[in-house]
């Protein structure tokens, strides 16, 4: 876990900064290597059958070791910690942790990033065109129900899964931070999450995500301000 | 962990079986409540926001926990289990297990069972009329290429992550069964693959998988049988 450890990650890629965040809180050291999974020429490509980032290269008792996309690279951060960094001691907890872990890769991801991602970001990214008034208006619909449902658990709750941080909350922030660089995210409609989220975002694992920029688009007014 | 455990579960999704046979595999004993998750008053849609089995009650240090969705469930029987059974304790075999779990979570879900099985099982069970030739054909080529990638693992490994029998074997089973039910398999064209179902098949844990009934399509003939 040292200077030799490489991180393949897309920076615009909700897993890929879940990533970036959760090695950024363990206080891992990375080279840094924003890949384009789109083009043939892709480092990831020969790493990962999936084709997809986020890959992890480190190395341990001397051996080479690739982590091959979020829960390899969450679950070695987990078995190197031996203690509640990503998910807390508590059963109950890590129950709920893990539920919103799944969450967020399967429903969050089909019903958002699949359709407003895909319209605000992989359209332009892969040139297939403007996006479509009806599939914008379908991803909000699904992002805002999402946002309730996470306001209300920000309301009653410390984190998202309780009493601790824990991965959930990286992996929300990350899919969030995406969709608040593209002014997705409209937070005075949901102030308990707001709160959550400036938390999150003022922790020194955030800062190098919120210096991303992507060709073409500027990020939100809000994006970058801690104090937003 | 006695008989004060119950497991939610649909017996032809991929993913309540995976927890069957992890439970199974980890000598954990409960009561099994199969349940219709399509239908209103199905008990998980209380226990679980996403309304999905499988999900777990059980309790701890006499206190009732629910775990919901099989990533719990994995990870509930890991901590308990202070060894090596679902995921081996080689760093790169670990890697490699929680790779093809997560493979089987979105690839092998969404290219394969929300298609071949959306035709097979679910258009019966929700009455949604004949299955469509085109889909079954695109399902059916999908399905091709994962057991292509399956059996050339298969043919140079004893297990598919490396030297043991991991939570990625049991997954990956539990999806198969699902489509061998359905006849969907053609063992004979992927011999790595089917030594390595037929040991899988024979584990004590497997047994109650190969009861299971759908209404109104009988099994393949070979379904239940260990010597097939």
């Amino acid at each position: 876990m040292s200077g030799s450890s490489v991180l393949f990650h897309f920076p615009f890629h909700p897993a890929s900064r879940a990533a970036r965040l959760a090695l950024g809180e363990a206080r891992i050291e990375w080279e840094d290597a924003p890949v384009r999974p789109w083009e043939d020429d892709c480092p990831v490509h020969d790493l990962n059958p999936s084709g997809l980032p986020p890959v992890f290269q480190t190395t341990e008792r001397g051996r080479p070791l690739t982590l091959c996309e979020l829960p390899a690279i969450l679950g070695w951060i987990e078995d190197h910690q031996k203690g509640d960094l990503l998910l807390p001691l508590d059963a109950a907890e890590r129950a709920e942790a893990r539920r919103l872990t799944g969450w967020f890769e399967r429903r969050f991801t089909d019903e958002v990033d699949a359709v407003l991602l895909h319209e605000r970001m992989e359209k332009p990214l892969l040139k297939l065109g403007p996006p479509e008034a009806r599939a914008l208006r379908d991803g909000r619909d699904a992002l805002k129900t999402h946002l309730a449902m996470l306001d209300e658990l920000a309301a009653t709750r410390d984190w998202l899964a309780g009493r601790r941080l824990t991965q959930a909350d990286l992996i929300a922030a990350a899919h969030l931070s995406v969709l608040d660089y593209f002014g997705e995210v409209q937070w005075a409609n949901w102030l308990s999450l707001k709160t959550w989220y400036s938390k999150i975002k003022s922790r020194p694992c955030f800062r190098p995500l919120l210096g991303d920029r992507f060709v073409g688009v500027p990020p939100s007014a809000w994006y970058a301000d801690l104090d937003f």
